[in-house]
Order: structure tokens, then C-alpha cells, then sequence
């Protein structure tokens, strides 16, 4: 049995960076030390792994980093991690260093290759990491709960700007071909409008109306929150201001999303995920992703996972829309 | 089946104010409309229904408050309604006034009113709004999510003086008689010790010990979070200060923790739980506590709700000690 | 002697909102108020003055806006307004409503609305109200420190994202033709580059060489802070990217920057600014603008105000460059 | 000549720590540096100085601290240095190490040691460090502006549940003997009622009758700032709840008003303020205290700068006052 022990355990973050993956990499590295093992930092993501970028953490070198936005292993696109020679080398090297067990923080597309390197014999435990929500096997991705706070509040000074020149304003969040952030900030902007990729239906003349008549009701304010997923903010505003007259502006917020001090949420949850990694690894699970599902941490096979599907939740979206315009019948 | 049909609903906020509160107030009054309802605001809690200030709500009178703290309707004590003369006469006034739904945000003590309330005839829907989340049927309470990040932040500030002084700090947070706010600090802002009603065995000198060990193996600063459940820093402050001769100071973060714009899972989550009281309301429910567990908005009945018992997560408590001193072994 | 006694003033805002101007207003009203005069607001600006949007200001009209961003009495763009026919207009309206002073809040655009008008026989007072620093008479506008923190926060969060993915990052920032803005910003954020249009001599192979050897000595970001005068940020990230080979990232901050809750120095500044305007035309004194300068709240002639000249101050900008890129000598 | 050019200086904060110090602390790095001098950073303030606690800076340890609070150089109190044989020991270790120039930032307690080694032929430049703003020579303080905004946002916050509540508030800011900190706050949050030690005449019932009188006009609630200079918060609201009936409560917002993030305005004033420590030492000067007078970064003799006095700015207590309690007249 003492020869399943595992001794050593390798931790880094791939894909967009997101807050609250410190607490994760700092959970990772304190729980491993706490239960006897070696620890290794892997710099800028699978890039790093190949190119041996590998040092021994100790518990100091995540001090005063739970509060800090980014991820302190750097992260990097590595597209030599998608070809099998890739693959096969970066199996090589957690062998060569002795890692028994790689926790992956990261998105789908890092879990890709955490799914490839557990097929070649490498236990890998994928934290799902992403701003943007988009991970189906789990209700809480690290980095979501801080962007939308961002975005949201973001919103919420243009909305100031917005109604005191009686402007529309068109806001672009995150989210990549997800509506998650859009709808977060849809509802807790009260935004008039939210359109999202998951179900724009692309009538821009309903937007329009729905405008128009708005402002005749005496909205000071018309704010759409727009999802990156559909874009081409500028050139809405542009056609809105064309059709109705009212003076429309877009903004769209950017990187700005993906950092800044983590919340609350994030903070937490990273630092339960990163330390359930480390208990999954220790009790000999194999090639799992974390998820927070049902109100609980739990673990998932990674193949499993990775075809799992979700949706924007309809009576979230349901909700959103009855209590923006709706309201006015 | 048309005269079951209820016609106009109440909404009240009652006990501690908790940020989130106005986004519940103004989905109940926006959903309320949006099917057909004529919605009532009641002020000041009970004490305002037994005074009848009750006001008829506009999707207007709501605008402009989803991000703003405190409780557009005001929140009171009311020792007349826990007096079945109380009761009775609240009942009585519902009933004058056309309410065939009574909507209660607040916390245990304010569903003991709506308990009383249902058994007189006075159909109630209860919604957790309270900082504490010390509400047993639930696993989000409205209020919580902002009150724990404004309790981070602050406690971050402290962090950087103690750390530049070199000091130990107690910081105590709110929560009466339940822990959560001070674990979900104690992991968010990595605290060394954290003292929570639910597990504090009062052995001081343990935490002593704990203070001087690590003090020895160089840490810059000793942050302890104190729940007010076992409160007494200032005095705690001064026994650690004489027993190890490390400069010991405490903070009550007191009342600003109830204050402040709401974050997004505020905002939503009371969003959601307003539209979904109104909801139940149209369904013809009766009696009911709104509540979010296993990942889900769900209802309980209120008797129910009221007998339920939660604690502390062990596993998160366990986690929130294997981060911060355990992991100096 | 009495017959020169004001009874009547006025205020409105005008041009672009700024954080702070509902400070001005507050103090315009209850300094008013106190001084026993009626004060009026007039809503949306000179347009709204040409429509008599015009309302009897009490007290309470103003609870609880200090803290608020945006204007509680709108702004407006107005053509009309620069025009001849519109001034007399305009001045005809002020003596219909009794308006014996009138305060405006805006930038320079607003003051030469407000300098026709004090030719016109329309006692004026103009306060120095824009995010963009650029009224030449004083050294502090309403809405310029609360814009240069909201894009400072900004900034430090792309620069958590642009360190992690060791990317170049260029973050637009507001101030029309101005510099004040970005040179802030520059040294507050420790920017790389600092691009504005007083000192910007567009040699973008020199801002390239800069990056390539900052990148070299190991730099894992490089923040650019572009002005709004020069623009353009998303072409330059792609020339940059280009010639580099550097990931590079455009971020326009837009119009959150002049939203949100108004720092302290904006509510404290703008409320002496407010009462010192009405102080002024208590005390007789005619066609003024309030400033800040030499650390004192002072008047000039509105003619001699606008007359006015200033630039980045030079030592500033020498120590911006030399905390930045030239440190690497 | 060339024998008097200076070649090393070194770099303590001493005293309370204020946000911006380490944006001060990086500034003299840098611009020492970039003026081709060594730099020597010493830890834990005048007691570290005399255990020789002294390191050579480079350029990239005051990276990615501009944006932090506290300070990265650590701050103690030292007995030692108040004797006549710790300051020469001082000056001996400065000699030792070659300090041609030291830059101490701290507030009048630092600059009375520095005034000490100045007398014994160190040269020391001061630079005022203390968010108490209570430094004769200068209307800036690196680290008030953070701190003035850390408190009046948690006013704020108070002030929500407060006027839920319907209550009395009193809350106490830091401020030493001085009460800057409390007229900002009080002008900023726009409280009912302001104590500082400069003014306050100790008439309590004039106080409470203020209180009964806002209540009986209708005021939600009653904002007192209180200065520490005064202090009892906590006895005083006893006092006034008792008084009155109406419910009070006191907030004592303690140490987290000495960290957090440094606000745009504290990080570039305490970098220019570094930069110009180091240009001083530069040119040649000795023994000045660098100061922000009418609007310029202005240096004094230390001497003539700890014999200056200076108070409140009396048009800004009446404003103040006006602003307040005296509209409702």
C-alpha cells in the first residue's frame, strides 16, 4: 500500500487568468505541506511545464497572496500542449520531477490537456478557474463571483452618467460565448435590456421599440447589458442612435474584468477547492475536476465533466426580464 | 376557483437591516405588478403595520434602489407583536386593508411574527434577510455576501497596519450567536486564528501559545477574527498584550457591516427570492419561507423552516484551521 | 441699500456630469437656504432653463445625494444656447423667475453660456465642474479626483491580468483634450508609458524600443496609459503587437469614469465651492468664477477666467518619466 | 566640489503608518537611482536603525508596492532614539553604512529624531507621513486622503442602517488631537453634528436638544462625527440614548482607517514628495522638511517647520456647520 503514497504534487494555472486563483494555488500549496508533501510551482501554464519552469513552494511563498488579483504562477496559451507529441513530453517532465499528482486551475481548455496528460498515467485534479462561468459540471467557477462584482459596479457609474444626460447606454461584459456575467449584471443593474448568446434572437427592431417606448414612459435611462458572445457594441449604439434619436453610447469594460482583489466568494471557494485537490490526490483519487454542485464541493471524472452540458438557468433569465421591461405593461 | 384569486399582497422589512433588502422590496413590488397585483409597502416592520403605515407601491417607487443599502420601508422593533393582542390586531389591519399576501423579509425572529400571523388567517411568505446567516432552512440569507465582503475588506486594512507595526490584531465581526461571518473572514483573509461560538473552547492560552510560536518563526502580524458571539476583544486584546508582550490591539467593526451598496449576489439572489415569494403567492401557497439550498431557490413550510437546525460546515472549519496556523507545523 | 438685496438664485448644471456636482448643488441650496434666499433648480441644463424646467429647491430636495454620482438635476447639450436669440432668451427667462444669481456648474463650454448671460445683465457664478482638470483658473475641478481614482482602480486591475499573461497593455483614459487625467494616472499606477497630448511627439518606434528593452530587463507587463487627445488605442495595440511581438491589449475605459459615488475631496471641495458661490452673491459680487489655487478657495472675473492659460505642471511630468522607464538606466 | 556630492542615501518610515508610504519609499529609490546614488532602505524605523537593520534597495523591490498599503519598510516606536546616546549612536551607524543623506517620512514625532541628526551632522530630509494631517508646515499628509476616504465610506455604510433604523450614530474617527479627519467626514457625509477637540465645547445638551429637534422635523437619523481627540464615543451615546429615547449607537472605526490601497491622490503626492527628498539631497540642501503649500511641493528648515502652527481651516468649519444642522433654520 505505501507505494501508492503520493510524495510530490505540482499546482499551476492555465487559460485566462481570473481573481481568486492565488487562494487556490496558496490552499493547494498549504494543505499539501500540511499533509507531508512536496509541493512545486509550475510557471505560465503548460508552457512552463515544458519548459521546465518548476520550483519547490514553501508556505511563506503564498503569503499575502489570497488577497491578490492575477495568478502568481502566470499563466500562458500553450499550443504545443494540444499536439500528442506535446503531450507526451509534458508527461515526461512531471515524471522526470517526480510530480505524482498536477492540479490544473483553469478552464475547459486547460482541462484538455489535464484529460490528455491523465490518459498518459499522470493523475491531474482540473479546479475550474474561468470568469466567465462557462464550466458545465459546476454552479461556481473561481474568478466569476469578483468579475461580475467588477462589472456590475462599473455599470453602475455609467448608469449615473447615463441617466444624467438621459442617455442609452450600451455595456459589454465578458463572458465569452456565454450569457453568465450578462445576466448577473442584467438583474443586479436593473438593465432595461439584456441580450445574451444563449438567446438574442437578433430582432434589434423589438430593442429598439422597446426604446422608444421606454422613453415615453419617462425612463431616464435606457442601459442594455450586452454579452461578449454577441458584440459589435460600438455599431449598435450607432444604429440605436440612427433609429430613435436618443443619444446612445457604448462602452465596453474589457480586461478590467479579469482582475482585481478577489471577494468574499472567491476567496473561500478557491481556498475549498484548492485544499479538496490536495485531499483528493491524498486519498488516491484519480484524474477528477472539482465542482461546486448542489451546495456542496464535490469531484467529478474528468471525461465525465468534459461532456457535461448546462444552460443559463430559465427562471433566472425568466426573472431578469420581469423585472426590467416587463414591468412597464 | 376565480375568488382564491389574491388580489393585492403586502411586503414588509422587519428586524436587522441587511443590504439586499431593497433589491427583494422592489422584485416583490415589480413582480407583484408585472402579474396583475396591487402591491402595498408596509413601514417600519410590524410597529408600521400596527400603525397602518401602509402605502400603495408604484414599479417607480422602486427604482433606483436595487444598489442602495438599508431598507427603503425602514425596519423597527415590535414588542406588540409578540403579544397575541398584537397579532390579532396586525391580522385585523391585513385584512382592512385587502392584503391576501404578506410578504416578511427578515430574519428567525421576524418569522415568529409571520408564523403567528399564518395561524390567524394571514397568508405570509418569509425571505432570509438577515447578515448572520443564522437562518437554519437556508444556505444564503439576503445581506450575508455583502456584510462578509465589507468585513474582508476592512479586515485588510487592518492587516497592512499590523503587519507594518507588527502587531497582533483582533478584529471582531458581527453574526450574534453564529460563526459563519467570522470562518468565511478567517479563510478569506487568512487569518491566524479565528473564534467562533460553534467551536471556541475558551482556552486562552492555547491561543497564546499559538501567538508566540508563530511569532517566533517570523510572522510580521497575528490576526485573530472574533465572532460577537464570544466578544470581550478590547479585554482579550489586553491579556494577550500583557501574557506575550506583543502589541495587541482590538477593532469592533460594529454597524458599518450592515450598511453599504449590496455586491451582485445580492442584489440577484434577493431578486430572485422577491420574484419567487410572489410567485408562490400567485400559486396559491401558503405559509411558506423562501430559501436557496442545494443550489436551488426552494420553499419550506414556515413551521418547518422555524424547527430546522444548521451549523457550521465541519469541513470548511476544517479548512479554515488547516490554512492558517496548522500549516506552520 | 435693500433694493440690491438678492431674494432669488439659481442653479443648474450643464455640459458634461461630474462626479461631485450634486455636493455643489446640495451646498448651493442649503447655503442658499440658510442665507435666506429662495434658491430654484433648474433641470437639465440651458435647455432646460429655454423650457423653464425650472423648481423651488427645499432642504430635503437635496437629502441624500452628497454621496451620489451623476446630477440630480441632468445635463443637456444646448445649441440654442450659443446663440444670440437663445442668450436673451435665456437672460429674459432668469428675470421672469425672479432668478437674481444665477450658479453654474460645468467646464469651459458651460462658463462662456454663463459670461453671455452676465453680459446680458444675469448676475453669474460659474463653478468648475468637469472630470477633465481643464479649466485653466484653478487647480482642482468638481469630478476630477473621483474620475482619476475609478481609472486608477481600473487600471490596477488590468495590470493584475496584464502581469499574469505578461502582456502590453494600453488603457485609455478620459480628458478630452487635456493630459491631467493620464499624467495621474501614469504615476499612480507606476505606468511604463505615459502618452498625452502636451508632450506626446508620436514616435511610436521610440514607445516600441521602450517595450522591447523593458521586456528584456525582465519587465513582465507594460502598462501604457494613453490620453483620450491622442486616441487610437486599439490601432496602437495592433502596431505594437506587430513590431514587437508582444501580446498587446487595448482597454477604453469610457464613461464609467464619470460616474460613481464622488470621493471625499470631490464632496468636500464642491461643497465649499458651492456655498462660496452663494456667498458671493450674497455679498454683491458679480459675474465670478470660484476656483481652487494656491491652496485657497478663491474668485476671478469670468472674463479673465476664461482668458486664462495652464498646463501640466513640468516637474510632474519630469518625475512621472523618471519613476517609470527611466529608473532602468 | 566634487568631494560634497552625496553618494548614498538611506530611507525610513518611522511613527504610525499611512497609506502612500510605500509609494513615497519607491519614489526615493527610484529617483535616487536614476540620480546615480546608492540607496539604502532601512527597516522598522529609527529602531531598526540603530539595530543596523539596513539593506541595499534596487529598483525592483519597490516594484507592485505603489498600489499596497502600509509600509514595506516596516515602522516601530523607539524609546532609544528620544535619548541623547541613541541619536548619536544613530548618527554613528549612518556614518558607518556611508549615508551622506537620510529621508525619514513619518509625521512631528519622526522629524523631532530627524531634527536630532540633523544637529549631529546627518543630513535628513523629512517627508510628512501620517494620516492625521496634523503637520504644521504642509496642507498635505501623505496617507490623510486614503484615510479620510476609508472612514467616510464606512460613514456611509452606517449611515444606511442608521436611517433604517431611525437612529442616532455617533462614530468615531482617528485624527490624534486634531480634527481633520472629522470636519472632512463631516462635510463629506453630510452629518448632523461634528466634535473636534479645536471647537467642541464640551455642551452636551446642546446636543441632544439638536437631536430632538431633527427628529421632531423629521430626520430618518443623526450622524455625529466624533474626533478621537474627544473619544467616549461609547459613554456618549449612553448618554444621549438616554437622554433622548431615542436609540444610539457608537462605532469606534479604529486601525482600519490607517491601511487599505492608497487612493490617485496619495500615491502621487507621496511620489513626487519622495522625488523631491531625493532632488533636495541632490542640490545640496540640508535638513528640510518637504511640504504641499499653495498648491506647490515647497521644502522648510526643519526647525522652522516644527515651530509652525496651524488649525482648521475656519471657513471650512462654518460651511461645515452650515451645511448640517444650521439649513434647518
Amino acid at each position: 500500500m505505501a507505494e501508492n503514497k503520493i510524495k510530490t504534487i505540482g499546482v499551476l494555472t492555465s487559460g485566462g487568468d481570473a481573481p481568486g486563483m492565488n487562494a487556490a494555488i496558496r490552499a493547494v500549496v498549504r494543505r499539501g505541506l500540511s499533509s507531508g508533501l512536496n509541493v512545486k510551482g509550475i510557471y505560465k501554464g503548460y508552457s512552463g511545464l515544458l519548459n521546465e519552469e518548476i520550483r519547490d513552494m514553501t508556505a511563506k511563498d503564498v503569503s499575502d497572496t489570497i488577497e491578490r488579483g492575477g495568478t502568481i504562477l502566470y499563466t500562458a496559451r500553450c499550443a504545443e500542449m494540444r499536439t500528442e507529441e506535446g503531450q507526451q513530453q509534458a508527461a515526461e517532465i512531471c515524471r522526470k520531477h517526480g510530480i505524482d499528482g498536477l492540479v490544473v486551475i483553469g478552464g475547459d481548455g486547460s482541462f484538455a490537456g489535464a484529460q490528455k496528460l491523465a490518459n498518459l498515467g499522470i493523475n491531474t485534479i482540473g479546479l475550474p478557474g474561468t470568469i466567465d462561468l462557462d464550466i458545465a459540471c459546476t454552479e461556481y467557477t473561481i474568478g466569476f463571483d469578483t468579475a461580475v462584482n467588477t462589472a456590475m459596479e462599473a455599470i453602475d457609474k455609467v448608469r449615473d452618467t447615463s441617466t444624467s444626460h438621459e442617455r442609452c447606454s450600451i455595456i459589454e461584459v465578458m463572458g465569452r460565448n456565454a450569457g453568465y456575467l450578462a445576466v448577473w449584471c442584467g438583474i443586479a443593474n436593473g438593465a432595461e435590456d439584456v441580450l445574451i448568446p444563449e438567446k438574442y434572437d437578433y430582432d434589434e427592431q423589438k430593442l429598439i421599440d422597446n426604446i422608444v417606448e421606454s422613453r415615453k414612459k419617462g425612463k431616464k435611462h435606457h442601459i442594455i447589458v450586452n454579452a461578449e458572445g454577441i458584440g459589435h457594441s460600438e455599431a449598435m449604439a450607432k444604429r440605436i442612435e440612427a433609429a430613435t434619436g436618443i443619444e446612445t453610447r457604448a462602452t465596453i469594460l474589457g480586461h478590467m474584468q479579469r482582475g482585481g482583489n478577489p471577494t468574499c466568494k472567491d476567496r473561500v471557494y478557491a481556498s475549498m477547492m484548492g485544499a479538496l485537490a490536495v485531499d483528493l490526490l491524498v486519498a488516491g483519487k484519480r484524474s477528477r475536476v472539482v465542482g461546486y454542485r448542489h451546495g456542496e464541493f464535490v469531484d467529478f471524472d474528468i471525461n465525465e465533466a468534459l461532456a457535461m452540458q448546462k444552460n443559463v438557468d430559465s427562471y433566472m433569465w425568466e426573472v431578469c426580464n420581469s423585472l426590467s421591461h416587463n414591468y412597464r405593461k
